[in-house]
């Protein structure tokens, strides 16, 4: 592929382009070229930007979420639920939840599920930080969050056992229908889920 | 959005990223999750890359071309045949006649079409300097490979007229089927122009 670029330069940044995610060759340069529209400060910048995440974002020192300080701007507000501790896998999860604008706790990012394929064991995982975190006391809910798969389900259950106490309250997400689903459309197991795990009506009032 | 990352550097680079053409959010926040998980010396030379490209690469004074020089590889090579120069719209139209291995001559990247209704007139173009390249007498063939649209037919022949003299042999793109089209599934006009514009059938071989 050297000769087909006319220029080293622009072959670079193709080059670095297409090692993201789903970025193929021709939508990388379509990136590359694009940036060459704009002025060159723009395009310092957005350099800037990237080489700066990587060598100054660090992992909150609490929750082990992406953060520009040693303690994150969640566990480090005042205005932040610390005795609830929503355990989710990765940071995507936090924002996601973050973005419901529902949760007012705190969070524990764990870095994964317990995984044997993958060879992902609980010592992979930041559990040890949340065990301490636990036996320090100020915990009074942990929200179990991980995703609804074998492996989620997995590690909801180690977590339980490595956590319980007669004081802590350990709950986990709702699971049930999605709002919008038909029943006609939904599995079988959520719809026998949803029907055990029935609820007051009243509570499906609130937003 | 400002309050959901909990990284102001995270929200950086997803700003953006999702500045780039076709890349949302969801994608820019996946992409720079992809860079954290690089190691420190790949995503610095991933942000000078992009830097670097933005602040020295230059048009190719002969051909208009992107360039890391001030005459490209391709104007610069020895192994171009100089006579013959191909007239295309971008510099990616460049790339992709360069893919097809079968052209030798060299290129003039005219920057766009003559598209009244985008305010894109003559002027606008490289035209001048192409012109000035004919004047040289130094061509003696012109291909036409603007797109096939009416804003290409028409930039096409503006040009013919321009440069037209006794001596200089203007061609253009063949046009008809492409390989692998079903008749049945042809357009009329390129179905139509293809039997007007029949062909010996021993070029057919030709790959």
């Amino acid at each position: 592929m050297n000769q087909l670029y006319s220029s080293r330069l622009l072959e670079n940044v193709v080059g670095e382009f297409s090692k993201l995610p789903g970025i193929g060759k021709k939508t990388a340069l379509r990136m590359a070229l694009h940036l060459l529209k704009q002025d060159e400060e723009s395009v310092r910048q957005f350099g800037q930007a990237v080489i700066q995440l990587r060598s100054e974002v660090m992992y909150c020192r609490d929750c082990h979420n992406l953060s520009d300080t040693e303690v994150c701007e969640i566990c480090s507000s005042p205005r932040r639920d610390h005795s609830t501790v929503c355990v989710v896998e990765t940071i995507r999860d936090v924002l996601s939840i973050e973005n419901t604008m529902q949760y007012q706790g705190v969070y524990h990012v764990l870095g994964g599920v317990i995984s044997p394929m993958d060879g992902i064991g609980p010592a992979d995982l930041t559990l040890e930080s949340l065990e301490r975190k636990v036996a320090a006391g100020t915990v009074s809910e942990i929200i179990l969050a991980l995703s609804a798969t074998m492996e989620g389900d997995t590690t909801n259950f180690y977590i339980y056992r490595k956590i319980k106490n007669d004081t802590l309250i350990v709950s986990a997400l709702a699971r049930g229908l999605s709002v919008g689903d038909e029943l006609e459309y939904a599995d079988q197991v959520t719809l026998g889920r949803s029907i055990v795990n029935r609820m007051p009506f009243e509570n499906t009032f609130r937003k």
